[in-house]
Formats: C-alpha cells, structure tokens, sequence
C-alpha cells in the first residue's frame, strides 16, 4: 500500500514537472511572438512599455499553450498555430489589466507585481489595455496568411471575447438573478462566459489553425469546455485554500466580494469532487484524437491537481 | 457684388442640406447595421443598453458615410460595405466613452447628453467600450463574406486603432516632445494618429469592399489623408469660436487643458487658410475617380464650411 502511494506521488510529480517543462517551452515561443506583435502594432513607447508589463512578466501561458497543443493534437504545427496563441494571450492580460482597474476590481497585486495601473497610472492601464485588445485582431489579421483561418481565428476570438465581457459585467454590475433562478445555474453560466468562452477559443483557434476536421474540432470543442469550468472550480479553490503569498495574487477576495464561488454554493469537498468529474468528462472528449490527444490529457490532469 | 455673394451663400446652403440629407439616409443604414451587431454580439442587457446609449444616439455618422461613399465611389455598393461602416462607427463610439472617463479627458456632456460612466456608471462604461471595440471585429469577421476583404478591412481597422490609442496615449500622457521637435510638427502627428488614421481606415475600408483598383484605393487614401487633418484644423477652430450649446459638448477645452491645437499654434486666420489647402488637397486626390468622386467631393467642401 505504502509502496503504491509513493508510486504514484512519483509519477503525478513526475508528469507535473513534464507538463511543466513543455509548457514552458511553449511560452517561450508564444513570448516571443507576443513581443513582435507590440513591437510592430504599438508605436509609443508608453504603449509597448505598458502592454509589456501586462503581457510578458509572468502567466501561466496556459491559454496559448491550449492554442499551440490543440494545433499539434489536431496534426497542424505550432508555427501555423503562434498568431492565434498570441492573440489570444493579450485577449487574456487585456481583460486582467482593465478588470484590475480601480472603478472594477481594484486590485494592487497581479502574479506577484504592482498591478499595470499601480505602477503606471489609470490613464496608461486604460489605453493599454485598449491597444493589447486591438493588437490581438491585428496580429491574427497581419500575421496569419490564409485569410479564411485568419477570419475564421478572428471570429473564435471576438465571439469568446464578447462573452468574457457579458460574464464580467453581469459578475460586477449584477444582473444575472433576473436571467437565472439557482446559484449555483448563476455560477455555472458567469464562469462559462467569464473564463470558459476564451478557453474555449483557444483550444478551437488552435484546431483552426491545423484546420482540423469537424470531428476532431468537436472533440477539442468538448474538451475545452470541461476544461475551462474545472479550470474555475480550481481557481475558486484556491482562492478559499491558499495564502495570497503562494497564489501570486491577493486571495480571499471573492468571499470578502460576496461574490459566487464553487466552494461557496457547493461547499470545499463537492467542489473537488466536481473537479474529479470535470477531469473525467475533458479526458473521455479526446478520444476521437486517439494518441494525439495525450498532451492534452496530461495537462488536464495536472491542471486538476493544482490545489492539492 | 450683393447679387453674386447672395447666389454663393444659396448654393453652398443647398450643397450643405443635399449632403446632408445623403448623409442622414446613409447613417439610418448603418445605425440598422450597429443595432444589429450589438444585438447579436452582446449578451447581456448591461451591455447591449450601454453599447446602445453611446453608438445609437446622436453623432455625424461621418466616418461610416465616408465608408459607404467610398464604396460607392470605387464602384461597389453600401451594402457590402455595411459591415465595415458599423465597425468603423463603433470603434470610433468606443474611443469616445474610453476618452471620456475620468482617468482620461473626465468629460461629463457628450453630442448634448451626460456621457456613458456620467449615465451607466465607470465600470459599465469602461466594460461597454471594450464591447463597442470587440464587436467592430466580430462584425467584420462574421458580416463579411469574402474572407480575404474581411481580413484586409480588419488589417485597416486595427492599424488604425492602433494609431489612435498611441495618438491618445501621446496626447494625454506627454512624450510627443521627445519625438518631434516642434509645435506644428508634434500637432500635426497628434493628430494624423489620434482622428486622421481612423477616417483614412474608414476611407479604404469602403474602397475595400469594392475591391478597388490599387490606382482608386491610392486616390482614396490620399483623399482621406487631406480630409483627416482638415476635419481636425475644423474641430480646434469650433472648440475656438463656438459656445458650448451651439458644438453639443464642451468647448474651450483645448486651451483649458493646454493642449496643442491649430489656432493656438498657427492663429485662427492661418488655420483657416490652412482649412482651404487641405480642402483643395482632398478634391485634386479625387481626380483619378472622375465623375464617381462627386458626392466625396461635396462632402469635403461642406466639412470645409463648418465653421463659418
């Protein structure tokens, strides 16, 4: 017994660390890419310095590393698959920059730094937020050369892009009790709009990009979706779990915001158990990719173990 | 002599009311155009009524007359080039209500009404505007059909957004002294980025999806290059001359601020004179279009007049 358990802490330390070493790998690349894009799209140096900040310290990359994975699972290249991995990162850190804004969230603190309008004003965070939101359409409009994949990428990414921003603002403003009657209906939808759709999107752009069959788009379409709300549920668990020392952001605050969490409607232990499920579903989606899949299914399972 | 100066005034009345009339049909298109797009791309009522307060009410509808007139030059129709005029009226709308915030410009009346955070509040004024910039995109992408004039329009778009949150950004926080070195020359940037980019955008988006001859797409450029800048020497002589009631929002800002404008760099009288060469500019670009180019002509002439 004692045997088996080590085992397996060895072999989930394992595959974390390789998971690990890939997605760097990724991000390095994606980095990159994203840098060439504020370089050529932002001409003012308080544009490129503050999109910079936002964009290229830090982050997890998971979303482009999504991107790129899903082009490769999918048999395209990572190559083909940069513009929309790009893209999609600076939809992300647009949507932090202006979500961590004082009339918004009012967050000081973003992956272990002054958040962008701490360290360089209201009015800088704002525009450069604007510009990083524009310099991704520019980037899939510039840097992707078949015109039918770089509207179709662009079509992904605005749909999501749209629906992160209906999710923020029912989050904020309030609204979502006149749509939906459960609390816990009301979390499902705002997580699926706030974090899910660009999930979503980043897996489908990278499919796009390979230009994947139907089937294959609807295996990783499925995939994401369960992947992005436990994605959430894991997120939420941290911020109820974790110290803000080990999050890199300051945790605790959606219970202090009054705001919806999984822990807070289903409790710690159905969360988790709710992560376990969501898991299950995102593995059994890939399999119409046969080996293919198995970059996929690794990170899904790390992503899943993030709070223990 | 009183014969003479009667029949000009007449004349340049009627050519005022015709193109303003043209003008007045071709904006109920595009509001139906932008009606539409915010329907189907905003979710939540939050951001439909915002998007709606600052796109739908009020406003010259300049920039998507341009773009139908274009088309319409270039020998395409306005209907193909609807999309492209809501996109390009909507980016202008968002970068209004951004301006506008308090970290910004902190402007309360806008076209004769309080302003989107003054109505709605700053967090759904800052929410909206992303939503009013994202939905330019997804227009284009799901509104077009030709895949590769959706991505030329939205190669333009985004070039010129870009330019305009960098003019902003030069503007609002300093730096342009560091570029250039003198008054007229730093005034003549600010401006070419911060409204000449996006009416050149909105210029040969229109001849895009016409699929204009690169002779035709050149003169139209070279058109909308001259009638940026007028456009900008007309608004600085209005924020000058006219009293608030009379322009619809709040004059004698500029020089409040102590901003860079033309008639506090050039004078009022060579900023007039300067009115009349780029008007002059803007009608020989049209010769290439020959009798097509009538209606933008006219419409030049009337921008023109609008400070007298």
């Amino acid at each position: 017994m004692a045997g088996e358990y080590r085992t397996a802490i060895t072999t989930e330390g394992t595959l974390e660390r390789r998971v690990q070493d890939r997605v760097s790998v990724l991000a390095l690349q994606v980095e990159e890419e994203i840098d060439r894009v504020i370089d050529q799209a932002c001409q003012s140096a308080a544009m490129r310095d503050a999109a910079r900040y936002a964009a290229l310290n830090g982050g997890k990359r998971l979303r482009p590393a999504l991107t790129l994975l899903c082009a490769k699972a999918c048999g395209g290249t990572e190559a083909d698959a940069l513009p929309a991995a790009a893209a999609v990162e600076l939809v992300h850190a647009f949507s932090l920059v202006h979500d961590d804004l004082p009339c918004m969230d009012d967050d000081d603190l973003r992956r272990g730094r002054p958040t962008l309008h701490v360290h360089a004003g209201e009015a800088t965070a704002l525009l450069a937020g604007d510009a990083m939101l524009n310099a991704a359409y520019w980037a899939l409009a510039t840097r992707v050369p078949d015109a039918t994949i770089a509207s179709n990428q662009i079509r992904e990414l605005a749909g999501a892009c749209a629906r992160m921003i209906d999710g923020q603002a029912l989050d904020t403003l309030g609204g979502f009790d006149k749509v939906l009657s459960t609390d816990e209906a009301r979390l499902r939808r705002i997580h699926q709009w706030k974090t899910g759709a660009l999930l979503s999107a980043a897996c489908r752009m990278g499919a796009i990009s390979a230009r994947a069959s139907d089937t294959h788009l609807a295996a990783i379409s499925d995939y994401a979706l369960s992947l992005g709300l436990m994605f959430q549920v894991v997120d939420d668990l941290i911020d109820v779990e974790q110290p803000t020392e080990q999050a890199g952001k300051r945790t605790g605050k959606d219970a202090d915001a009054g705001k919806l969490t999984f822990p807070g409607v289903l409790g710690v232990e159905a969360s988790r158990a709710e992560v376990g499920r969501l898991l299950d579903k995102s593995l059994c989606s890939l399999e119409p990719l046969e080996q293919s899949g198995g970059d996929l299914a690794d990170l899904a399972r790390v992503l899943a173990s993030r709070t223990r």
